[in-house]
């Protein structure tokens, strides 16, 4: 069988949607899906090694990034850029790995606009109260900090409309079930198999 | 968490695909599929139940039913009509089932026509050859059964390109897994499901 191209993942989800846990369960035993290695502006920590954890650039290098439109999307944290390098995704692309993002909505807005094929999945708890009741228990925020949180949950929800698929994490391993059930799936839309149909 | 509306899965292909083997072992453990009851003038056999097999009606009621455009699909085969009842379909989809529909490509585009939110999946052997190799593998047909059958194949191949998805039955394992993937991750797309973002 032909290799297929692999398909770029973007998933988003506010804190407390169980995301990792939800995404790490559903890539036991499934060797066609990697992570995507950011670019940082960040000096690596002692353990971190250069294209594993990320790509570490100067500041420099960085804006010639954006300005040569090497960078599916980037966005700055405390002081330091962080970027999403198209040619590492599309070389891993082509080996026919799917590719998984994570980044915030206001990031997979811009890879949704430079690479439309991409697959967009936006991870919530079944409910705000759900929502808050996690952030509650993990014990580690302070009331404000809670606050925050959920008030970025509201303004990603109402920013979210360009999301191809919503996975609601009220049961982790349901929700695994779905997200490697969305990477299968996508794998046989009618495009990326159509060749077959041409090979008689 | 609020109950979803089913899925019409209308699947089509060549004879020898092997969809009927692929589709049953991914049904397998699965309670929110069925497949849709034809309405047919053909005569009730024995063992058969009307409403179970199929909805056995007279040439004018089938006739009326064309006309109401109560039919999703109609076709006819050896002097006998049979169509795809759009009320028991929507019944179903509302009771939250996938709907599975198994038909020609002539009537698949007639479904899509009707109803533009319906899965379309083609299935495929890997190729010609192996399609071939499993049609004089039954020992049931004749050569020139054997011939049209293939020639059906590339004439349908050929208006195959309204369809959502292909699956290419080269293991039936990873075909049903395929198929059942297809119908999991139709239940996430973010149209289905974005009435849990406005519930905040």
């Amino acid at each position: 069988m032909a290799k297929q191209r692999g398909k770029l993942i973007v998933i988003s989800g506010p804190s407390g949607a169980g995301k990792s846990t939800v995404v790490f369960k559903a890539l036991e035993g499934r060797s066609d899906c990697c992570f995507s290695v950011s670019a940082t502006t960040r000096k690596p920590r002692p353990t971190e090694v250069d294209g594993r954890e990320y790509f570490f650039v100067d500041p420099d290098r960085f804006k010639e990034m954006i300005a040569n439109d090497e960078l599916l999307e980037h966005a700055e944290y405390v002081a330091n850029s962080y970027g999403t390098p198209r040619a590492y995704v599309e070389k891993k692309l082509d080996e026919g790995m799917n590719v998984i993002l994570d980044i915030e909505v206001q990031g997979a807005l811009q890879v949704h606009e430079k690479m439309p094929e991409a697959i967009l999945i936006f991870f919530i708890p079944p409910s705000m109260e759900e929502l808050e009741k996690r952030l509650r228990g993990r014990g580690t925020d302070s009331e404000r900090k809670i606050q925050a949180r959920l008030y970025r949950a509201k303004e990603e929800y109402a920013l979210a409309d360009f999301y191809n698929y919503i996975i609601v994490n009220d049961d982790a391993d349901v929700a695994a079930n779905e997200f490697s059930a969305i990477i299968t799936a996508e794998s046989c839309k009618f495009e990326d198999r159509k060749f077959y149909l041409s090979e008689v």
